[in-house]
């Protein structure tokens, strides 16, 4: 791998981390930097813009004692200016107590562009796979893209799109 | 560290990463890319090659709604065309209900080996740390690889194998 | 990115991953060997020392039957000789049944420092984000870091002075 790959692909990670570090501290500009300014959001209850889903996302965060998205298996498919990011994560959401009461496993699968010598993500898919709450009901009926074992999984369309 | 190591390094994390894409997007062939042809494979409820794997687990995760296998902490210790590596996860199985249900902590130790310039498993320990289930009486009783905290633990034997 | 660059990120991030193997593998001197000599612990229930932390931490991991410290978001603000690490984690702690009993979402928030050309934790806020217990009341009432949302978290504290 050449130093340029691989300084694209430290970037590129650190976009994904940096967007959960903006989510967790409720620091809504650091969250902003990881999109492009017509970045699209396609979210469980929400689907636009970058600058609509900060409008959407922030009241939801305030409502709550804290949020914590850790980031786990990370894959890239590289393909010069443009990259499909498959990121697994799991969110805790907690009350004021500190005590977990709901959890959900995701993969967030981004379509990411470098413009300007800067990487941010053109278009994410925040795929919901699993989902846990310690309070019964309160996960809410919102829809939102879902993950799939056979080529309709969001990853496969993105990645198709690329190639 | 040269570039050679880190390309080393790279692929041998991308070689666990992607046995995990391939298990929860039910792709067999990526799974089975992953080791060689002689692989083995220690499981909690089986032991044996790669092939014999695949026929073994390919019907227990279609049973299932889904599964993710969150992968963490990797640290490898590398010499030459082999390696020892050890991967931190944690595996959520759900029904078709997308309700968690049933999740293990485990580590995977690999020793790798690199032949005609590709890293695979030759063999692998998947260590089962700790089970928790919302179905009580779902986890069965077969037995596998366990973690240890003293030097019989399969990392040091697949360490001191390696040196 | 340099190579050298390269060099001091896989060096920081090593530290942590062994912490992590020490803590669980109950090696209490690869624990040690993460911290310089002189280097200081903020824990739940704990504030002080390398050398008073590992007689405080030990016996409490030995009553357990095991850990398991998984390792997720890891950010680096590096500076020369110094460098902020933020790494998320949670942690699983076990009574002998290997029944996941006690779990905790945590960050460190590290200030590294190199002398003589080894990296090692100078200080560590162990930061607890939250915690879930399957046997009420095990929690206890110590005290330490806990995170915040706003620029008094300990990540920001950390920062501040390293800038």
């Amino acid at each position: 791998m050449s130093g340029a790959e691989y300084d694209d692909r430290q970037a590129i990670h650190e976009v994904v981390l940096r967007y959960c570090r903006g989510i967790d501290r409720l620091d809504m500009d650091l969250v902003r930097s990881t999109y492009h300014p017509d970045g699209i959001d396609h979210h469980t209850g929400f689907d636009g813009g970058i600058d609509d889903f900060l409008t959407w996302v922030e009241p939801g965060l305030r409502r709550l004692g804290g949020t914590m998205h850790l980031l786990a298996n990370h894959l890239v498919d590289l393909d010069g200016d443009q990259a499909v990011a498959e990121t697994y994560g799991q969110a805790v959401h907690w009350s004021e107590h500190r005590q977990g009461n709901f959890t959900t496993g995701f993969r967030y699968v981004d379509h990411l562009t470098r413009r300007d010598g800067r990487w941010a993500v053109s278009e994410r898919w925040a795929v919901r796979e699993w989902t846990h709450s310690e309070t019964p009901g309160s996960l809410g009926t919102a829809v939102g893209p879902v993950g799939r074992r056979d080529r309709d999984d969001p990853l496969y369309l993105a990645l198709a799109r690329l190639r």
